[in-house]
């Protein structure tokens, strides 16, 4: 048995998790054979098993578990209006600067901030500080900041003008509130529910950078949760629940308004980031502070991880308010209000002077937020008769971040001491069994014993129905191990001379490297536990 | 119970079929708030889930439970360079023509097959043959065909110049021989292997119709399975196999050619389709003729089911012999060849004389087909050294033809007669379990008794970790049926009175409308039984 001394906490360079991902098929460079493109990635045989992984843990805890969340798979390329009436088609752009001199291009805002400088906003756009250089070759020489839309544009039909130019989705999100209606019409939900997607999204990033984290074609995962009001909460429940540190998150209440659900699905997703694998401390909950948030955010929190370029963000949870349905309403001409049944037998149970008091409780506190009052009454006398546009909670999530995270946080270097007492290093990746691309390698100890061979392909024809396995029958025994370490599998089954009297088999632990013998009908059912939990 | 008479064969409208999908939430228009955008669909809650089910039964089968095939995720952009090796960028267009009168725009080809007629091929183009008018206005205004490229442009990073332009995938294919020589040394695997992908492909069809059935953003699951070319099985095995109806495909062997391999993946594919619920007869295999095969390949069988518009190709499996890898070392420089070492190994254990011999019937017979000498002499030489380009065999399948097919297949109008001798319709969707969005509802008979609606939560709850599930408490029990046939549920589960006396429920079969009483212990068993086979 081999002693393992593990290097204390998690230094692994990027150079050698990249080196690895690509040495062992996890991610390779999209188009490599051409010179690759920069900001475009492709996942290898392990790469994209870990990725289907994460991705399907995703929907099975967002959406087939949830009865309350429905699933949605929309086109990336959709009507150009949708991107007018997100914001998208005007706002959605980084300012660019170019240097005369080496006429390389940057991000002016990552430019300044490599400087510990801020990008000025100025009325018409943004500026420069002062002592702003070429970052390429250090010129003073950089154009004024200009702004460049992220969306990739592409034309719908046979000819290239503007009328039948699109974008590629820079979200999946939008498809979501552009479906909303038909969802609602063609389910049996009512509000408070979800709408969950999984997707491609496209953002024509200017400096694409740190590996997979900042790349031009991505994965998001993203829920619209769906919920009243906080008005509506109050008509229907008498008051809206106060979010406390005491505050009991773990079944959801009628009396929720967008605090305590946006609360609620903060610590949902930390449940779920710790489920893949990612400990408690290794994630930073960040919440962003009044003046960093977009207009129409009420408030927003980003989980991050600490890479080992930075701490950056796994997913953005964003309280919206009725943000999104209301700019489709206004650009659609189609009301994205819906029918609450319950409220509006509630509001019907009040007399004329609790409606009339409620009314202007209701106007006076949207005047004190500088909001129109007539809005505000005709918002009310909807929501009398049971009308109103939701307001939603959107935890927003990026499959590829997410994968990258989980590749440094089980990458690890270890110092090993073998019976004869020689060092050794090992390379092992310590997912998560459930993440795992591979969950059990099986090994012949020899491969030339028909019979052993025999018995140790049956062992795997079963299990490979039900976890993807790998089959591995040469080379010494501790080098297969090894490989399979690197590969992240967290169990191997060896089958030795042993099993051959007895039927025993050894599972050795990727992490431990403790073996344990067990029978065949034992080792189903302690997989079954180790894997699938 | 309800008495049925299902009608005979399958004579389901199209609009029926679009009405119940769209009704249900299978599929509905992309952007339809806007208007819609032609050519483009989305999958709603019971759309994504019959799409999610088609494609882990695609990867279990074609990836996971094989040793000899890996998995690869690749960018939907790639390299603009990959389309012209691959003849993309120059070959991948349709004949297009205008009506100057109307002003409205067709494929030319479509436009005469539906009159009988064939598009006319010229030295440098296409020609239109007489009598061919405008399908709408009928004016005899149409203009010359002219080529038209299906691939969806557009440009990556911050300039818009032909330098920067690329494409969207109008095939997964590409990806794979682009990254085969990655993914041949970050694996184990040696020729004869295979790598498979899924994933969005886009092409910008003149004409998109037939519901989803050609639509210009469109999923694909697609397999290159890399073979020896067979004149290295020869020089291997002394000999190649020959195909004949007695051939035994079940398992693969070294002596197989391509012709072998192409007929193996024919048969696989066969099954896998009756696999998720296609009827064997349902299902048309066409053999392309000679000359309808593309220039580089040697066989083409369309996999084809009969939709109501038509008997239509859910797949093609082509061989291909070496082109695409020979194109990609063309185009890029490198090498493509794979090291064979068994191949060298039995090349070194022949003699000058058997070698000359070789060399010159390969020479023969090349000629024989018109190709250069020279180029058999090089081939034959690299072969004595283990080297060649792997020939390739693609089974290329669609995911919304094939949910499309699904979905026509599993419709049904059904005459009912009930109890009283009412007569009634139902709609049932006879979904292969294994497919179904939903595999099990579960209904507790009345909702007014709390200890009866908790005892049907646990047994929900219970399932729910294992299966899709639905919960249904609302509405008399058999409008709560016809819901789930509806949804092509395939077993209802219901909670009723007996139930809490000797704790069994009945489990109704979605197609027989049979009803059977299990204990709790029995029903996870039978339904496992039932639905995972």
């Amino acid at each position: 048995m081999d002693k393992q001394e593990t290097t204390a906490g998690n230094t692994a360079t990027m150079e050698a998790i990249v080196s690895l991902c690509k040495r062992r098929g996890f991610i390779y460079q999209s188009s490599e054979l051409y010179g690759g493109l920069n900001g475009f990635w492709d996942y290898g045989p392990l790469g994209c098993e870990l990725k289907r992984n994460v991705r399907d843990s995703w929907w099975r805890t967002m959406v087939r578990c949830r009865e309350d969340v429905e699933g949605l798979d929309a086109t990336i390329i959709m009507h150009p209006d949708i991107w007018k009436a997100s914001g998208h088609a005007d706002g959605f752009a980084d300012p660019m600067v170019d240097c005369k001199v080496c006429r390389r291009r940057f991000r002016a805002d990552q430019l300044c901030e490599e400087l510990g400088l801020a990008l000025e906003r100025t009325e018409t756009g943004f500026a420069l500080p002062e002592g702003v250089r070429c970052a390429h070759c250090g010129a003073n020489a950089l154009t004024e900041p200009r702004a460049f839309n992220l969306m990739f544009k592409t034309f719908v039909g046979p000819i290239e003008e503007e009328r039948a130019a699109t974008y590629l989705r820079p979200e999946t999100a939008q498809a979501i509130f552009v479906q909303f209606k038909n969802i609602l019409d063609t389910t049996r939900q009512s509000v408070p529910f979800g709408v969950a997607q999984m997707g491609k999204s496209f953002r024509n990033e200017i400096n694409p950078r740190n590996f997979t984290f900042r790349s031009r074609e991505f994965e998001q995962m993203e829920l619209e949760y769906f919920i009243r009001p906080d008005e509506a909460v109050e008509l229907l429940c008498g008051s809206v629940a106060e979010l406390t540190p005491e505050t009991d998150l773990s079944e959801p209440r009628e009396d929720w308004g967008w605090e305590v659900w946006h609360k609620y699905w903060v610590e949902q997703r930390k449940i779920w980031y710790q489920d893949v694998g990612l400990p408690a401390e290794s994630l930073v909950e960040y919440w962003q502070p009044r003046d960093e948030l977009a207009h129409y955010a009420r408030a927003c929190v980003d989980i991050q991880y600490a890479f080992p370029f930075g701490v950056q963000e796994l997913e953005g949870i964003a309280a919206r308010g009725a943000f999104d349905l209301t700019q489709h309403q206004i650009h659609s001409g189609k009301s994205q209000e819906v029918f609450d049944e319950p409220l509006k037998l509630a509001a019907a149970k009040l007399d004329d002077a609790a409606r009339d008091a409620f009314r202007e409780r209701t106007v006076a506190a949207w005047t004190a937020q500088g909001r129109d009052p007539e809005a505000a009454r005709a918002f009310v006398n909807h929501l009398f008769e049971g009308k109103y546009i939701p307001h939603v909670v959107e935890p927003s999530a990026g499959v590829d971040r997410l994968a990258l995270a989980l590749i440094c946080n089980a990458y690890c270097e270890e110092k090993i001491v073998d019976d004869k007492g020689k060092e050794d290093t090992r390379t092992v990746m310590r997912f998560h069994p459930a993440i795992a691309p591979i969950k059990v390698a099986v090994l012949p100890l020899v491969r030339n014993k028909p019979e052993l061979v025999a018995c140790a392909r049956e062992i795997f024809t079963g299990l490979q129905r039900r976890w993807n396995c790998f089959w591995d029958a040469s080379g010494a025994i501790g080098r297969r191990y090894r490989r399979q370490d690197e590969a992240g599998t967290p169990f191997c089954v060896t089958v030795d001379f042993q099993t051959l009297e007895d039927g025993t088999v050894t599972v050795r632990d990727r992490d431990t490297m403790q073996q344990e013998r067990l029978t065949p009908a034992d080792l189903k059912e302690r997989l079954t536990e180790l894997i699938d939990g």
